[in-house]
């Protein structure tokens, strides 16, 4: 776990490569390490024909390759790159971010009373002193289980733009969501868009990488 | 739902009987009202040898007659009091505050790569213009699922009194806690310590009452 790797984390460089407010608030939440956020411009416009699973991935990997190779361009100092993407699923369909107002109405509309997945494929890159690269992937699913939401309750939630925009699905599940939420099952900061435990697992297992003497 | 009450909300005295910052955060969080934090000077010292449902429940019922005894008392104002307990539990076993490092350490070490429950009891308290008086009350229980925890990771963790004081099983899922939490089955605010889901419910049927004119 990474909570024995505290003197490492401490004196590492260590760089999240998103500009989700939710990503931001997890890892300060742990405050197990300071780190910053350079957010990729990777466009995320892939077909959503796509599997689900396959499409946060593919997706997470474009921000990967787009930001290290921006680093690499302007000389970076890094050690440790955080990369993320999060997609909702309902019935095999892919929601991403409303764009609209009627968009997060429609999404909110579509999970009422139902149950939805919450994809979050995660990336972490190492490099060690002698510029050698190494990189693991994991990704982490969700069922979130909404209540019954009143046609006049998904009206004022949607009226606020805070509320939807930016989010996954159109809602934020640390906020307000919460309210229409019954219950999830997995991992809940996977719902805000970077699940811990996941994390934990793959900073720990690049430290190892990075910190061993051949 | 309480989003559909939020003229009545702006102009009701709230109170939350709960020092709990983990409640207070939540409330925060879904800033649907104001609130004021009174906390019920009730002493939590009943049988640990009653079924955990019924113990956390009684617990709750004696912040609630305490406390509301107190504002007689003192002429306090109020139109809804908000009241929550949480316990964990083990093996049939109750689980609340640790009162020392090493009750921390052993939780930790109970709860490792095992299964425990969360239970919350939630009294909601109205009243209305004419002094009638109604309460409602629920519970919530949700299973949380912790991966197994090094020796090391735990030790770590408790050395630092704010990872586990004042919290129910020792451990924040709000805070470094989510880390060592595989998946939770059921609401996730219940583990902080207020289920938001029960709250909406509860506060919706108590104004439904509070404003009722017969």
């Amino acid at each position: 776990m990474l909570l024995s790797y505290k003197e490492f984390l401490k004196n590492a460089k260590i760089i999240l490569g998103s500009q989700s407010k939710g990503r931001q608030g997890l890892l300060n939440m742990v405050d197990l390490f300071k780190f910053e956020v350079f957010p990729s411009t990777f466009e995320e416009n892939l077909d959503k024909q796509l599997d689900p699973l396959t499409y946060v991935q593919k997706t997470c990997e474009g921000k990967v390759i787009n930001l290290l190779e921006t680093f690499k361009q302007n000389n970076q100092q890094w050690d440790i790159c955080i990369f993320a993407d999060t997609v909702c699923e309902i019935n095999g369909k892919i929601i991403e971010k409303p764009n609209t107002k009627e968009d997060a109405y429609n999404f909110l509309k579509l999970f009422s009373n139902s149950l939805h997945l919450v994809h979050t494929s995660v990336y972490v890159v190492g490099k060690n002193d002698k510029n050698q690269i190494f990189q693991l992937n994991g990704v982490e699913t969700t069922e979130v289980h909404f209540q019954y939401l009143p046609e006049q309750s998904i009206q004022i939630y949607v009226e606020d733009e805070s509320n939807w925009k930016g989010r996954a699905g159109g809602y934020a599940i640390q906020a307000l969501g919460n309210m229409f939420i019954k219950k999830i099952n997995g991992d809940y900061s996977n719902v805000i868009g970077l699940p811990l435990p996941v994390l934990d697992k793959l900073m720990s297992e690049i430290i190892e990488l990075l910190i061993k003497k051949d």
